[in-house]
């Protein structure tokens, strides 16, 4: 993937500091591998959602074992060591370090959050983290040395910021992310942070993440592989002093929308980072009999591994699309499916069009991110899924790495 | 894939005659692309079972909506095309090709079945099909030009073949199979006829059928797509003169087992046979709750694109291994599960046991094929899966295929 360019504009969000350091876990010795996010705020709302896998990490566990009780008011993260699949081990490993945080900061431990990524396997440095927080000095303008230490394989920070105003009140998010998709390696998970001075309701806060997240981050595939460790917190510290929001107030509506499309802005620069990715791709459904059907036809397309070589190839291979939205389990019917590569139809209802496929092989060798639609004709379901190509470079970065 | 190597052993089953020729579908010339299996006795049994994907092809339609009322006289299966996506006109195409081949065989048309394997989205050459059907010289000694006839991208025919006795009288089997797994692209699907003189009435045949596929043919993935047109038919002489089989007798179970038996080894040889396949590997699940969650985790394994990278690398990555079980949805819990790779443990109840990596790792350096096992600790249920490695050729096949 041709890199891409984020600029590393400075960004402040009234109620947070952060800081990012080479505490030791990678090799290299000017890796950063550890970052906070300090809210300044006691009243510090947070709110989380979390991998799905059974096999979850202990700092997932430490996680969600504290959100509902706890205000957010320290995150720490590292990089380099997934601490997953340590068993008990991992979780008191996850549990020790945030109660030595809090010492460090002065906190209550309930408090402190604890994330990591990278390896499956090995235990958490706990002294080297430890000496590390000590060395933190976290500062408002210190957002990209957070989101440079939050990084594994990624070859850019995923940083998205936004200034608006709610009832005449200005506010700020700004979501930092890291990650190749919802994958599996020995080094990548997703992980997002939201954090905003809205004032919102520890209630508020969690049905506005978890519905955004479902319009986004749920909506993300790299190659199917949903990691131990996803993770992705929202902070809220209060300082926009807007009045609270109301769950079915216009308002929650505009800040839901915000949300999500900030988020799916995450999702392209995810895909646009996934492993070995040469073009990216989003499938759109529409009219599927519900939201859900539609939901699971675009995954089953997101997912396909003939869909994702055939992108690779630059091959309009509609016959592979719709193949695996007839596998998908979701209902179709080959006389009123339409599918479109870009915006130009290769089957119509239970007709190839083939005479087409050649413009559209044009589209998909012009473009490194290129929109597949399914027009189901059966009812009002939509879903909107990102992917990215199944390449030589994804192989060769899989099969090779630990080697 | 090394190429494997299977000698080309005559075999005769009483009551079945062959042949395959080329009758101009393939460009190659001299590439056998059409074959037919006749039955000579009337009473000939027909069980089928079918692909579940919903966009599934003409001659599928075909064969679903004769099965119940039709004894199977004649099989006629093209290679080239897969008459898949060709809507409402792909179905007519199907019945046409039956009606005329019914003529020519001086059969009714409802006992002809017509399968089709190739590219997706284009209609089935009638005219050709029907000329090649009047040059076809059907003989008990021609099993092997209707293997290479149905054939698409498979490097090598796949054939076993059975020899038994059931209640002190002779029974033979042959089962006759083309296809690289599940996978759904242009020129590839999973076709398989089993043909024995075996007394089954048309009940018993289509559950022993159902039966040994589920615990066979239906453990198959090498990409997790499902084709338009997988297909498998049992065809029964009668001629073995056998009493007929009771479904909950002995000599049921005892056939059942045989078949189980074949069917798997067919696996073995589509695994083998893997697009770009380097290695092929088993996941073999104990202890889940029950068999239907022991087949999702193996399934979920066999299928994890990073699980099936390892394996190209010879990477023992039992982290993603148990990634993959706790993402299928079935029940686990890290402490009581171990992976072995081959007999090497390499996680136990929640402790990975990293030492044993070297040794496991030569493990996979050295075979092609290879055995994953997860021993969940929770109940009885049994499965395994049969997959192959995810790997450069691969993409290659599939990515630069059509372009």
């Amino acid at each position: 993937m041709g890199k891409l360019k984020i600029k590393k504009t400075p960004f402040t969000v009234p109620g947070f500091l952060f800081d990012g350091l080479h505490c030791g876990i990678k090799d290299q010795p000017r890796k950063k591998d550890l970052g906070v996010i300090y809210a300044t705020e006691k009243e510090t709302q947070i709110a989380g959602v979390f991998t799905q896998n059974k096999i979850c990490a202990g700092p997932v566990r430490q996680c969600k074992a504290n959100l509902k009780k706890a205000q957010g008011r320290l995150v720490v993260v590292n990089s380099g060591t997934a601490n997953a699949a340590t068993g008990k081990q991992g979780r008191l490993d996850a549990q020790d370090t945030a109660k030595q945080a809090s010492q460090t900061f002065n906190l209550k431990t309930k408090d402190v959050f604890i994330c990591s990524t990278g390896r499956i396997g090995e235990r958490v440095p706990k002294k080297k983290i430890i000496t590390g927080l000590e060395k933190m000095k976290p500062d408002a303008g210190k957002l990209w040395d957070f989101a440079e230490a939050i990084c594994t394989t990624d070859q850019y920070c995923k940083v998205v910021t936004h200034k608006g105003k709610i009832a005449g009140k200005p506010f700020r998010i700004a979501i930092i992310a890291k990650g190749a998709g919802m994958i599996c390696p020995n080094m990548a998970t997703m992980l997002c942070y939201v954090v905003t001075d809205l004032n919102l309701s520890k209630m508020t806060a969690q049905k506005l993440l978890k519905e955004s997240v479902d319009d986004s981050l749920n909506c993300l595939t790299v190659d199917g592989d949903t990691s131990t460790n996803d993770t992705t917190l929202l902070l809220a510290s209060g300082l926009a002093k807007n009045k609270s929001l109301k769950t079915n107030s216009k308002n929650y509506e505009q800040i839901k929308a915000v949300l999500t499309k900030l988020l799916q802005q995450i999702c392209e620069f995810i895909t646009l980072d996934g492993e070995g990715a040469t073009t990216c791709f989003r499938v759109h459904v529409s009219g599927a009999k519900n939201k859900k059907q539609a939901q699971v036809i675009a995954k089953a397309v997101g997912n396909s591994q003939l869909v994702k070589t055939a992108i690779f190839g630059c091959d309009p291979n509609w016959g592979r699309i719709i193949c695996a939205a007839g596998y998908s389990g979701s209902d179709i019917v080959e006389e009123k499916t339409t599918v479109k590569i870009g915006s130009i139809p290769v089957f119509r209802k239970g007709k190839p069009l083939n005479a087409n496929e050649k413009k559209a092989s044009q589209y998909l060798k012009k473009n490194q991110l290129v929109d597949l639609h399914l027009e189901i004709g059966l009812g009002q379901g939509k879903a909107k899924v990102y992917s990215s190509d199944l390449t030589h470079g994804y192989v060769r970065f899989n099969a090779e790495y630990r080697t």
